[in-house]
Order: structure tokens, then sequence, then C-alpha cells
């Protein structure tokens, strides 16, 4: 089935804020298994939103749209909508009694107009929504499927995992399963290649590749009659792709990001961490902080920019910075080695780089970043050579220094498993 | 004069990456003055790109669009919107020889589809891209002003900045002409409403708000015959909200970021700085980085998540941990004391608080942050109450101390020249 996403929203228009809602929804319908041709961004404006719905209803099965749900009088999606399609609306009691509970809740006052929110289309389909005001719709009408969501991502991407989601899962007979595999420590292009013998052949089950900073995500998606026969179809893809791809998946799972496979590491084998950074300046622990519990296994970050820091907080020595540059492999396994001494942690990381726009030469570039990780005393260091400008580099470090971690970790407890393990 | 924004990409529409290029595009618009009432996004499809361009042209004066113009078969921008509107293409030798040069630079072989990206439109003008292969491109015809531009960003974004935009400003008699005027520590509501009176009385300069986490942007935009003409407009009124915001407003240059500002102000002032963070993990100290030339200021980033690192590393007392919590004003004090001190830096900063989703109380709900700041001794702290996800709030958190960072050392210095410095 064909799809049209149309985001409503005149703060969009006048590019107060990025369309991040597109993108979600373009993903999501896409693991769905159904086709997006056409994505529309219109503002809070009767004539042109009813052009827009017209447009999109007569090359579209099934229209998501978000934004333009509130309470206001410029909010007219929902209005527009049933007018389009010829429906008179009526006050939903649930909606009336859930939104008079979300007020009480949060100790504020009702206003009139929030009662306009739960006003809805006659035959719809209301969803609850517990993250705001505004119920979600669904309307179906001539074969058509029209989902109306409030803009606010925090609100329309549960309502679209929860509600949305499953019922778009019945509107074709079988169903789309996916199963997302990341990979980390291979370049897209690379990871392409190693695949591109299962992509050409593909039918069905399919598999997309999406490049991320530093990592790679495969997308495998069957269809089928149900979950388990859709599994099934899955089983030897997935098999298949994890032998290819070996140590370099972190998680098979959708919610688990890389700074979190490493906590997750960590805690699994009850290591202590600690961040030695340059010229990320804590994006390193920055990620590994946005995963919540991991204060178990955090010590401390140092952030030691310039050269006298470098020596004075994690003693790196004078001599050492002066022969080799503050950017390089050895002073990188300094920062790593001060970093677990003085926080004394099991694991530790230091970064020294070359951000730009400044800072390169012909010998050191910028763009030129050394990574060290030291696991219970053993270190190895990582040279990378990033493109971009100053933020995009310092973003393709901290994933390369996760995946140096993860990498590291992995290392180290295999020999000393197989009894082999270096000094 | 009305534009339209078409971005051409399959990419967008898998939801493979956001669509930032629009939100660039449509705040530059909505600050030339152009207005925007639709927005859309096409695959590298010629049929649909075909409906897209006919349908924009019946309805706006400008198209802007970006993606598509790349070497491949799959690109097809250009060689459609030539046929949509009557155009022959032929080989623009300038290009050619671009191309060629480019490819000499980067020691990379030209393929002979790159060729491809040498033709051009008859009667169009064609625009130079130094940092890619695809030539930018606008055509005239029939009153109607297309636009073809590259859709990666850092080669869509110099080519409008430096070309584009130029074209567009002598589309209309008179010229558009905006200054911005950023301003930290006030919400956005509050700075509505204190320029209410402006905003409803407005015709000829606007004044628009945007708001940014931590921050308001206001542009302030004339029309005018002249750039002369439009500065004596914006003159007042740029006085009038100097009066209004005073020491609020922290910059009025479009490039200049709050850490930039923060930064100058720390190097106008010959002050250094260092970080202790808890909650925010690296992230203040990393926006300091983003300014390349901080290493003159930046001295040590601490990230202090545990209770022990905090005891440990940058010397708070067990007994005021026990007393008064590691989320209290006096332990943030402290963070910021103890930073000053192992840092040796005139200036220190800490931040603790609960980012969430765990570890809120009746007491000390997630959101609520405290931030301390240590100019030469004297320490100033702060208490916020944030809202939003565990990202949100650190964002937020970040954003409150580069604020405060500010506030403290220009309170510092009014103070010691008025004689009435406070230990």
């Amino acid at each position: 089935m064909i799809v049209e996403i149309i985001s409503v929203g005149t703060e969009i228009l006048l590019g107060n804020i990025v369309n991040t809602n597109a993108a979600y929804l373009a993903e999501k319908c896409a693991g769905l298994g159904l086709s997006c041709y056409y994505q529309d961004v219109v503002g809070d404006n009767e004539e042109r939103l009813t052009d827009v719905l017209k447009t999109a209803l007569s090359r579209a099965d099934i229209l998501l749209l978000s934004g333009g749900l509130g309470p206001t009088q410029d909010d007219l999606t929902k209005e527009v909508t049933a007018k389009v399609l010829g429906k008179n609306m009526y006050l939903h009691e649930p909606s009336k009694e859930a939104i008079a509970a979300y007020f009480q809740k949060k100790r504020m006052e009702i206003t009139d107009n929030n009662w306009k929110q739960a006003m809805v289309p006659e035959g719809c389909i209301v969803i609850d929504n517990p993250n705001g005001t505004a119920p979600g719709i669904i309307i179906e009408e001539n074969g058509k499927h029209v989902v109306l969501m409030p803009g606010p991502p925090n609100e329309m991407i549960p309502m679209f995992e929860n509600a949305v989601m499953p019922y778009l899962n019945t509107l074709e007979p079988g169903i789309i399963y996916s199963q997302t595999i990341k990979i980390c420590g291979i370049g897209e292009s690379k990871a392409e290649s190693m695949i591109e013998d299962l992509i050409d052949a593909q039918t069905n089950p399919t598999i997309a590749t999406y490049a991320k900073t530093g990592e790679v995500h495969l997308r495998v998606t069957a269809k089928a009659e149900d979950e388990k026969e859709a599994k099934k179809l899955l089983k030897p893809v997935i098999k298949e792709l994890k032998s290819r791809f070996g140590n370099h998946i972190y998680t098979t799972q959708e919610d688990v990001t890389l700074e979190k496979a490493v906590v997750d590491l960590l805690l699994a084998n009850d290591l202590t961490v600690s961040t030695v950074e340059s010229c990320t300046g804590g994006m390193l622990a920055a990620r590994l902080i946005n995963v919540s519990g991991v204060s178990e296994v955090f010590k401390t970050g140092y952030i030691t920019y310039s050269n006298k820091s470098k020596r004075k907080i994690i003693g790196v020595k004078k001599a050492m910075l002066q022969k080799y540059g503050a950017v390089s492999p050895e002073v990188a396994k300094e920062m790593a080695k001060g970093g677990a001494l003085f926080a004394k942690s099991d694991v530790a990381v230091g970064i020294t780089g070359i951000a730009g726009p400044d800072g390169g030469s012909d010998e050191k570039p910028v763009g030129l970043v050394y990574i060290a990780c030291s696991v219970c005393g053993r270190v190895s260091v990582k040279e990378c050579h990033f493109s971009g400008n100053r933020a995009k580099v310092r973003e393709s470090s901290v994933a390369a220094a996760l995946s140096l971690m993860r990498e590291s970790i992995l290392a180290y407890y295999s020999e000393v498993t197989f009894g082999s393990k270096k000094s």
C-alpha cells in the first residue's frame, strides 16, 4: 500500500523546527513495507491543507498526518480533515474525561478551548494520548485510511508505536515483520559489499542498510501470513548475517544504542570505566552518561584539552608530548593509562586528535585522531582519519571510541579465556 | 513573493536522513521576506518529480530544489526540470573544467558519468560549486524562478549563501534586510510578553521570535529600497530591543553561538575556565570545545558522576554529600570551588541534577538541576526545574550553565568596577 506523510505546522514552514517527525514516520513505514512516494509540509491554513489532503487522497492509500491538533483556533487539522471527508464532529466523552484527568494530574487549570480537543469526527477510531491532551484519530473512508497524530514527538512517537503501527499492520493480509541488526567497526560500503550477493538475490525477506555515524544498521524485513511464519523466514537470513559480521554486531534490539551496548558489556563483566578526552571534549563521557544506570560503572571523566592539563591532571610526561606531539598514538596510550590510574578504573579511554578547522599540517592533517583503550592494563590504540567539519570529526571519534571499547573488552576476555593473554 | 521548497531524494522518503535542508532553506526564506506555503519531498522518479514541479509552478513564484544532481542515472532533478520547462541541455565547458579540476585536486579518477554533471539547460544561470562536482542552476521562465542545488548540506549551504540568496534579493524591487538578536536567561513566553506591544504594532520592520533550548532569537526584518534605508529602519527597533533586554542579549551576530559568546568573554577578560559535571556528563565541556580557539581558556573538565568521584577527584566532603545530598546547591557550589582549585582556573562551573528517567523523588523531582559558577572565588548558584526527557533535561542544563557563566562574569566585573564587590 502507498502511504503519504503530511506534516502540518507553520513552525516547520518558517524553519523554526526541523521536521524529525517525517523522518521517523518514513523509516517506520519503510519497515512496515509501505511505499512512501511523497511527503508534504503545509501550514495551519484551511485552504492549503484542504488542497494537500485532496491531492494525497488521490494518490495514496494511507495518509499519516502529524501536527495541528492543539487547543487553539490556529489548530485545524482535525476540523479540515473531517470537512474534506464529509464527517460531522461530536464530543467524545472518554476524551473529555481524559483531558480533565490530565489537567488535574498536572495541577493546571482547564480553559474552555481545551474541550475542542475532545471533539472528533463521527465514525472514527479515537486513540488515547497518555502524553498530552490531543487524542489521535483514524478515519476510514472509501478504502482510504487517514491517521491524525499530535505534533510533539514525545506524544506522536509513543502513539504511533502503541496504536498506529499495530493498526497499519492489520491493513494488508499477512504481516510485515522487521528485525534490526546493528553493526560497528565496519563502514557502510564495506558492510554493503560483504552482503552484496544477499541484497542482489533478495525477495522476501529484504535487507536494507542505514548508515549512521560510525555504525551501520541492517534492517531485515519479512512479509508473511503471521508473525511465526515471518520469524521463520527471517531466521536463516539473520543467521547468515550473524556469521558474516560476527562480533561486529553489537545488538539485534531496536532500542539498544552503541553506548548502551558498551555499558551493558561493562556491567556484565563488572568493569568500571573512565574517559580522558582532548578533541572530543567530553562528548564520549556525555554519550556513556546517556545511558540510565551508568552510575554503576562510570568512575570519572577528564577533559584534558591543553598539553598542560594532559601533564598535570593525568600525568602524560612533558618529554613525551615534546617528542611525539599531543596528537600521537603514544600520548593517546598515556592518556588511557593515566585515566585508569587516577580514576582507579578497569577500563579507560584516551582520545586525542585534530578536529579542525585549524591545527592541521601535512604530516598530521585535520581529521587525524588517535584513540587508545586500556582494559585491565592492556592498551590498544587505533589511528583514524575522519572527514567533515569539526563537529563531524568529533562525532565520528566518539563512535569509533565506543567501538574500540567494545572490541578491546571482547578481545581481552577471549584471550584471557583461551590462555593467550598478552601483556 | 511565494517560495516552495522541494527536496528530492529517496533517502528522505525512506527516513534514512532527516530533511535539515528544508528547515535551513525555510528559515532563510522567512528572513528574506518570502512566504513559504508548502514544502515537498519526492523521490528520484521522473513521473512524480514532474507532478511536484507542475503543482509547485502553479502556486509559487520561486522553486528551491535540493538533491538529485549527482552523476548517476538515478539523479534526474536537472533533466526532469529542463523537460518540464521545455529546455534543451548542453555541455557547459566551464563546469566540465571545474569538475576535472576538482577530481585532480582530490587525486580521484573521473568516470564517464561525471560529465553528466556538466550538462545544463539552455539559457540558465550556472552557479559554481567549490565544494563538489554538481553546479547549481537557476532557470527563469514565465516569471518563475527555479533554483536547483545539490543535496549535501556542505555543498548546498555555501551555494545558497554565496549565490542564491543574493539572487533572490534582486527579484523584488527593494531589499529585505534582517538582523538577529540572540537572548539568553529569559524564556520564550517571557521574552514575547516583553515585546508584545512591538509585535502587535509591527509593519516594517517585523519582529519574529525563535525559541532554542535555553535561548530566544529575535529576527528583525526590514524591507526598503536599499541596504542603507533598511538599516535606518532597523536602528530604532534594535535600540528599543537592546534597552528592553539589556545584558540578556549575548550577541547581534548571526554566526555567534552562546558558547562562542562565553569563550569570547573569557578571552576578553583573560580568564581560564574549568568544568565539573555530573548529570550533564561532559556536555558543557563539549559545547565549549565546539569553539575553535578555546584552548586559550579551557583548563580541565571533570566528569564526576558518582559521589565517590565528587569526593575523590574534586574534594566535595563526604559529610556534605550526606547532609544535603548530591543534588543540592551546596554540592553544586563545592563542585565549582573544587574545579577552580584543582584545575587552577579563574572560572569554574559545577552542575548536579536529576536527569531522569529514574532517581527522582517528591522532594527532588526529575528535572531539578543546580548549577554553580565561581568567578575568581565568588560563587553564585542557580536552581532550575526543567521538563522533558533525559536528553532534554541535560541539554537545558548546559544552556542554563552557559547563561549563568556569562551572567556571573558580567556581574563580577560590574561589581568590581563599582567598588561593591561581595565576598
